[in-house]
């Protein structure tokens, strides 16, 4: 993957984006689909803040990782190819951050997309090898979710979080909306907890209120 | 691996349960990271629903995979293991799903460790290849966040998932305390929209207060 940078670097003098878009989504090839989309990522970010990288002689920039909205939630249907799209957030926000910024300039940008015409989702509906009619169930989904955009209408998601994203956001461009995602803290995962130091109150006793509503019942015989 | 589970079911004639904890974190050797922590949870789980599911001559069980706390949170220090955990996290969920459990009969659960006081933590403290001061930053971190729990404070923490944990179910076991996740739903992650419905108010004209805490300019000469 190294020699594209060293021909884009050769070709434009300077390279100020990477989009890593490359991804695969076949169940019944999932280590592919490991390496393509997991592997993949880590590889393109760290070529980009080797190539833009101020630190390397770059000029600092941006990188985009694409994820999607299965990133975002578990999808039954496809499983191996949600977790990698869960990694590709979890990696983007690890290094969008301080620490990276500070020594390359550059800023890592996560976009989402949502279903998106492409010949990607018609080919690939095989299940996983064990569970063969997965590959059904993912097509029933595809089929009850129209893709409501193309991919232009994504392209030009990018080319605004482009221009409005900070560094480590996350994007999800749907049915041709874009939107930067609130992702919640963890500490909000916690159940809420009983105060200890709390005693607990005694039930109010409310007089008891006739139910309008209810009819009155027939006298038994 | 699968040689492992003929040994077991050789052994015990049943296997009722599947943890799924190997793991690495080294950053410098981030491609195993990604075989390891990925690679092998898929492998693992798919192997568990085989010998362990009621659709291939098991009694169904419980697979458990073992993700950690910077599966619910990005972690700049260790980006690469943060996104792995992220990938079990939604691997897990995808597969904790009515789909699997009407086939198998086997639930998959997650269990997210905080900081443990092992060995493993002690050892891989390298950064990534171009980071290689990030190593460094683990170390803080991981001295910052002092291990307040020991490998048997999880071991006893697994039991009880196994007792309590529904299909699907992710767990936090961090500093001795156990509790189940309430990881919100994507739809909360879009931010509030403006009512398109709602006309602007104009701002109001508050009459203008001199600022009290403004000393009076001294007289131009």
């Amino acid at each position: 993957m190294e020699s594209l940078f060293v021909l884009a670097k050769k070709k434009f003098q300077n390279i100020d984006m990477v989009v890593n878009n490359a991804g695969h989504s076949s169940s019944a090839d999932w280590e592919r689909t490991v390496a393509v989309n997991c592997q993949g990522i880590v590889l393109g970010t760290l070529l980009g803040f080797k190539y833009l990288g101020a630190d390397g002689g770059g000029k600092g920039g941006t990188i985009v990782n694409i994820s999607s909205v299965s990133g975002l939630a578990p999808c039954h249907a496809n499983p191996v190819f949600s977790a990698s799209k869960h990694f590709t957030i979890g990696f983007s926000r690890s290094v969008g951050t301080e620490y990276f910024f500070k020594r390359t300039n550059v800023k890592v940008l996560t976009l989402c997309p949502g279903i998106t015409h492409t010949e990607h989702h018609v080919r690939n509906v095989e299940g996983l090898p064990e569970f063969p009619d997965l590959g059904k169930e993912l097509k029933k989904l595809l089929e009850c979710n129209r893709s409501k955009q193309s991919p232009e209408d994504v392209a030009t998601a990018l080319m605004q979080i482009l221009e409005d994203g900070e560094n480590g956001s996350v994007w999800v461009a749907e049915a041709k909306e874009v939107y930067k995602c609130v992702l919640p803290d963890r500490c909000t995962f916690v159940p809420p907890k009983k105060d200890p130091c709390k005693k607990a109150e005694p039930p109010k006793q409310e007089p008891l209120k006739q139910d309008p509503c209810k009819k009155a019942e027939a006298p038994k015989k």
